[in-house]
């Protein structure tokens, strides 16, 4: 076990205000306290949620921040306390921690760790300070995580120690958008093997999901996009066939109801859009379908549903992070993927250096991409 | 085995037309065709859905009609082809039937047989006729059932066999109203050992539901209802406390949060209105709480909910007949009610000859009582 170093300076792309591009900046990352881990950071995804917090739309984000959340890296020291992780380590970052002791962390059916700065967004360590500095000014923490920095400090509760063989290039997915997707079709639905789903919205997360589909045994795993280019994608990572709203006159859930001979079993919605969740919804069995939220929404947006399309036996609902507990589930995900029980390399569409974060959120508004992964120099 | 007898004639409640009081009829009951069963029934309950056919808000259902639907009897005599129900077997009435054949009996998820005429409304049995007649017009049957009358007649699929010994004038609640409440509690929600309940309406549908609860050996039951004369019997059936929503300035939902630290594990919406409904779903937990439908609310209601509280982790669910499939677990609620795990006298508030059912509809009207159980002089 290795006690706290110095500060360290290094490269990191500070988010000085919303809406404006990311610069990049010399930091300095003060050394670990009790129970927190240093880590150097080795790649990083950059999700959507990165971006909501950049446009304002989750607007009790405080500026200026360090984004980034899907990061992959190596232990550089650890502060006092803290028992199974040691410098040299390999780790992944969790947005959604897991303090082991809370009424949610202590509950099966919860991964809610309410120590999470989700929502509450105080942009601090758990003991309600900084360990960025830059140009003489405190810099906020982002969801206990902050992966868009060469360095960066985080409670032990929002690390996840993975085996020394993992290519952190890849297994950074597992921080956010891959087990979002992959956990929504394995716990969150629980999709059961020779049964029927579609997924709505074929970007990252929805590809997760068909992955995760794919390992329960579904027999059919109908891909919805509006954008056909997506489909071929889609059929490689294990969709059985794909379809375009914008091919049919009639409504979607129309056309899925007819495809699975009265509705679907599992439905997803990837999107965060209230009428594809509405849709979603209506293309599962009216007896026995479930439908489960995985897109967010803008705050303000509205569902609206007949409860009689609920009161006949259908199920809606919905989980962070899929429903993993970060610190025990991670690893074992990492594990799943070197075992080759799925494949990451189809969802990273490109990779940049930190140095063109920016390019990498271009790259996302333009909705063309996959994942874009950042490493560092 | 009995083959089919010869026309009876008899007394029925027919409805005419919408909006009008019941009208006490000499009616013919022709003898059952195959896999049909004539049934005099001894014991049938007033329920909301039969009021909401009288009052035009379940507009598809065609007139003149003989309602009720929570029916207890005995055989009669049975059409070719009827195996296991034999003259004198008691039997109860089945408005969800169990085909035992179609794509929703084959599935253990579904108990929404496709052959059920709920929705559709034929009015007619299922070779698309009908055994009643009055003053030389038909009659339409409704739901498979059509209990406010001395004899009906029913398809196969539509009646479950019962044990001899018990009492049809407690049982015929086993029906319908009893167990959608506590389906709901057991099948749908599956409350588990030592989690927190809240019950919204306490009729006797609700009142179903706390006792499920109490049997699946909840910690909590909360009883929720703006009537506080209805909690001293909610009660007495098992609720741990009850509150009433007028006494206090804040939304329920908040008090409800108070009191289980956190939030319900489990909610029961038992009434039909989008906003307790909105209300029952925000008092559970909102990282892994479950809220079911089980009030059936206007055609034209609209729900309207913020994605985000099914996001962070709820499930928002329901089902019809609280997810039993009715031959295959009627008996079985029989024998367990017959075994004391459960009461129903509790539930049954009045009783009536069915020469006064309008009586009973305006009991129902004044939202005072529980159950009207009519009997058959």
């Amino acid at each position: 076990m290795t006690t706290a170093g110095n500060v360290i300076k290094c490269k990191a792309a500070v988010a000085w205000a919303p809406k404006q591009p990311l610069s990049i900046e010399d930091i300095e990352v003060a050394p670990p306290k009790a129970h927190e881990v240093r880590v150097k950071m080795v790649a990083t995804g950059i999700c959507r949620s990165d971006d909501h917090v950049l446009s304002g739309s989750i607007s009790s984000v405080k500026f200026p921040v360090i984004l980034g959340h899907e990061g992959a890296g190596i232990v550089e020291s650890v502060g006092p306390g803290v028992r199974n992780i040691k410098p040299g380590d390999k780790v992944i970052t969790l947005f959604q921690p897991q303090c082991g002791e809370c009424r949610n962390c202590l509950d099966p059916k919860s991964n809610m760790c309410l120590k999470s700065d989700i929502g509450k967004h105080t942009g601090m360590m758990l003991d309600n300070s900084s360990r960025f500095t830059c140009k003489g000014r405190l810099i906020q923490h982002f969801v206990h995580t902050s992966t868009f920095t060469e360095y960066t400090v985080l409670d032990e509760m929002a690390v996840a120690k993975i085996q020394d063989d993992a290519p952190l290039d890849k297994v950074c997915l597992i921080s956010c958008g891959f087990s979002t997707g992959y956990g929504s079709a394995l716990n969150t639905a629980k999709v059961k093997q020779g049964s029927t789903c579609a997924v709505f919205g074929l970007g990252g997360v929805g590809l997760s999901v068909v992955i995760g589909c794919k390992v329960a045994g579904a027999a059919k795993i109908i891909g919805v996009d509006t954008n056909s280019d997506k489909f071929a994608k889609a059929k490689e990572v294990g969709a059985t066939e794909c379809i375009n709203p914008k091919h049919y006159k009639e409504p979607i859930h129309k056309v899925l109801e007819r495809l699975t001979e009265g509705g679907l079993d599992y439905s997803f919605e990837c999107i965060g859009n209230t009428s594809v969740m509405a849709s979603a919804l209506l293309s599962t069995n009216y007896s026995c379908g479930t439908s489960v939220i995985v897109g967010v929404a803008p705050s303000a947006a509205e569902l609206n549903l007949n409860p009689m399309e609920i009161l006949t036996g259908r199920t809606l609902k919905g989980a962070i992070f899929g429903g993993w507990k970060g610190r025990d589930c991670v690893p074992k995900l990492v594990a799943d993927f070197m075992a080759k029980k799925f494949e990451l390399d189809g969802l990273i569409s490109h990779r940049l250096p930190l140095q063109k974060i920016n390019e990498g959120f271009d790259l996302l508004h333009k909705g063309e991409s996959l994942r874009t992964v950042l490493y560092f120099c």
